[in-house]
């Protein structure tokens, strides 16, 4: 139960950059490529010719060629050429729209004709010189929108990543969630506590003390189809929190786009934008290898979740406060599901 | 089609020793740990919060935390706390009777008002000091019955284990067999014969003569829902066999406690009692090698007997002579099975 | 979807040599095995006193002696003794007919009564001391017919393998198709042309230059039920081609028996004849070891085709000239499947 009329991240370029990708997206069996002046594309992933995957090709002269017989494929699903052949009669693939922008490659797995790239989110942070972005992509073994709700109650981390970001004061602290038209937030700031390890790291990183108290800050925004950016930080406690200055702050977003590929299964691309040093390369490596350990520590979890779950599909979960930015995140996701049923 | 009102062996205690233990006994998916005083405890794995395994979490003051938010269950499935929540009107989650005796951890996997500890087998050998146990743990892809088959008729020792404990005179030899309520007994008596391997490794750890002619016994036990108590050995020949004094022979009880995981799968405990030299821990060791050797022969035969036999549901096998100790054991458990029945 | 009144390559003679061989044919669980006097033997898998493979068991005096409990089997598929018991009563179990012949353990997994020797096919240049043959085993995941499609449309060779035998020529050159009765052949002739890395170690391996023109041909014989022999090779250019004389060529026979194991898996019996230098024991093994190579680059190509097929069952997939004679021999195979249909 995926909407499928929305922009998802379909890839990173840099899985791109040699050759085609095969990636299933909401069911969608597709090949990614550059094209004609090494724009992005999207087809099926399914050659007219005898069913053989065109991932498994090559780009030659902007099509793509089709790595069993040599059938040349544009990049609107029709083909274009094929040695020795007529190829008028042949039948079209689908072919998806894409955009590629802030670093990622989008795909518009549904109906082509209300694909606006309007729609795409604004993401300020990936074009902003004062920004740098570290990031990777994990493939979880579970319906995306736990995922969701596993970014959108952040209590988890004081039990799943107890030795990195996890601290007991973190479900101490209440939770709000609010709800902006297709945008759920869900807000949670600690007083005058200490760093954890991660923190700590980030506040060195930013030529701030790493050994006196801080404020604590998890500004969780969803908005559909499944995009959770994740306001995160810590100031040196009773200088602001969010809003003090940002030379007494080490603060920065937790991107996280989440791609389903099956009803139980999902592409997690995941990341952290960052405006203190960015220019400082081996810092957002650093913080990139931590983050990668953190959001490894979620899947066992999600996965183990996501069989017990199967196993007893009549059970009714409990949405107690903390779930609240998941329970709200859902009922956005509940609407675009019933937009797209036919009437 | 296994009995779930008896006990059966969930866990070896290192097995919870540190943590809690996720296992799926009988259909029921289990976490086993230690819960106040360190008493063996079993709940369903499944957090009623969000369906996350309990197993992942931790014991603190004597209850199960849950590792994903932090849910305090006791062991009697009512959640006693959980961060910022009233938990009162939380639902209940399975618990199952656990009893920790003879050196295992024994579950009772049905109805928890029929869970009579006295239903539980005696073994006078695992509570006296002139005994010594080793044992392993095998985790094997067939209806737990087929390994009751495979225990309850030794013919197979002559083929599957050859090298080791195998020998002609096994299938040479009838067996007799008879049932006493719910007790079937096989038995084989060869006479004047040689010792295989194995045995002769225990006549030099008695301090016996490994080269001389001997007398060997298997007197195979099955007792519900699925133990098989084996007591084998041999004693110098002409000696009296099974019943000749204690310094003419190496008799031991070979120990096999058959767990279902589901219709296809089992947990198979083996393990060796002996009341000969019960201090000497290397040679402890060293059976339990050889032993853990021979059972894993059986593995290969016994899993691709399954899919044999999953592929010819339709066919019926022959039950011989030999087979008769299976076939008395299979009677008692599908009287079991049918006192569990709904009327 | 394949017909089981056939001879199929069930095994090559090396890997039943120590011990038996289970195999599945055309949805035959099979032991193949030497039996009396080495002749070799094929009887269902299943020993009829409790389903074990009897493929884990042993020859012994020419019966196949079951490895969990020692029934004796004769190659009839009747029971011919057991420790201890009267084997008289005991049901049969399936023998197929089997041929050795040509370097090959052939088997019938149809009716028996219409196993026919006349109908296996007659290998010439395994018969005859001028020719040499060196092939391997490959298990592939696909239907056999979408091998039959591979061998019988050579086009392939361009991009498959495009950095051994494949050359931009064979898409361009036409290709011809003929049927003459269950015989379907496909012929292509490239003249001058420069050899690929593949023929040029052929040439040389032939005492011929490597840096000269060739003319190249490929001509593909499908015959029932799947073996594919292709007639390959280069001859210097204007020598004649095919029927140049022998000391400007170099060619040969790629063999290729296709064993269909499930309806969407196989067995890929693939090798070359060749009657230049047929004593060079190294030349052999070089030749082998490059067409393993080439062999295995269609193995992906054809397993994820097969994943694309099994996805989309509706879709009908193109039937270019080029595909003639994959065509052509699926109508071939069509016509025996309906002569084994029922009336």
């Amino acid at each position: 139960m995926y909407p499928k009329n929305a922009w998802y991240v379909a890839c990173m370029p840099e899985e791109i950059a040699d050759k085609p990708l095969g990636r299933q997206i909401c069911g969608e069996k597709m090949v990614l490529y550059r094209g004609v002046e090494g724009a992005a594309k999207a087809l099926e992933d399914f050659c007219p010719h005898r069913g053989a995957p065109l991932s498994l090709g090559f780009v030659r002269d902007g099509n793509l060629v089709c790595g069993y017989h040599g059938l040349e494929m544009g990049c609107d699903g029709k083909t274009v050429a094929m040695p020795g052949q007529r190829v008028r009669g042949f039948p079209c693939i689908k072919s998806f729209p894409v955009i590629e922008r802030y670093g990622f490659i989008w795909v518009w797995p549904g109906d082509p004709a209300q694909a606006d790239p309007a729609k795409l989110p604004h993401l300020a942070w990936a074009e902003s010189p004062d920004w740098a972005y570290g990031g990777g992509l994990y493939y979880i073994k579970c319906d995306y929108r736990l995922m969701v709700d596993n970014l959108m109650d952040l209590t988890h981390e004081t039990y799943v990543h107890a030795s990195s970001i996890g601290q007991k004061e973190i479900d101490e602290a209440p939770v709000t969630t609010r709800v902006e038209g297709d945008e759920v937030i869900t807000s949670r700031h600690m007083e005058n506590i200490t760093a954890p390890p991660f923190w700590k790291m980030a506040l060195r990183g930013n030529d701030l003390p790493d050994d006196q108290a801080v404020d604590r800050w998890q500004v969780c925004h969803f908005t559909p189809p499944s995009h959770v950016l994740i306001e995160v930080g810590v100031a040196l406690a009773g200088k602001g929190g969010i809003d003090a200055p940002q030379n007494e702050k080490a603060g920065s977003i937790v991107v996280d786009f989440i791609t389903p590929e099956t009803e139980t299964t999902h592409w997690y691309f995941w990341g952290m934008a960052r405006n203190f040093k960015p220019h400082d390369k081996e810092l957002t490596a650093s913080i990139r290898e931590g983050q990668g350990k953190v959001f490894g520590e979620d899947r066992e979890m999600l996965e183990r979740q996501q069989e017990n779950l199967l196993k007893h599909p009549e059970r009714k979960l409990l949405m107690l406060n903390i779930d609240a930015g998941g329970v709200q995140s859902r009922r956005v996701i509940d609407r675009l599901l019933a937009a797209e049923r036919p009437a």
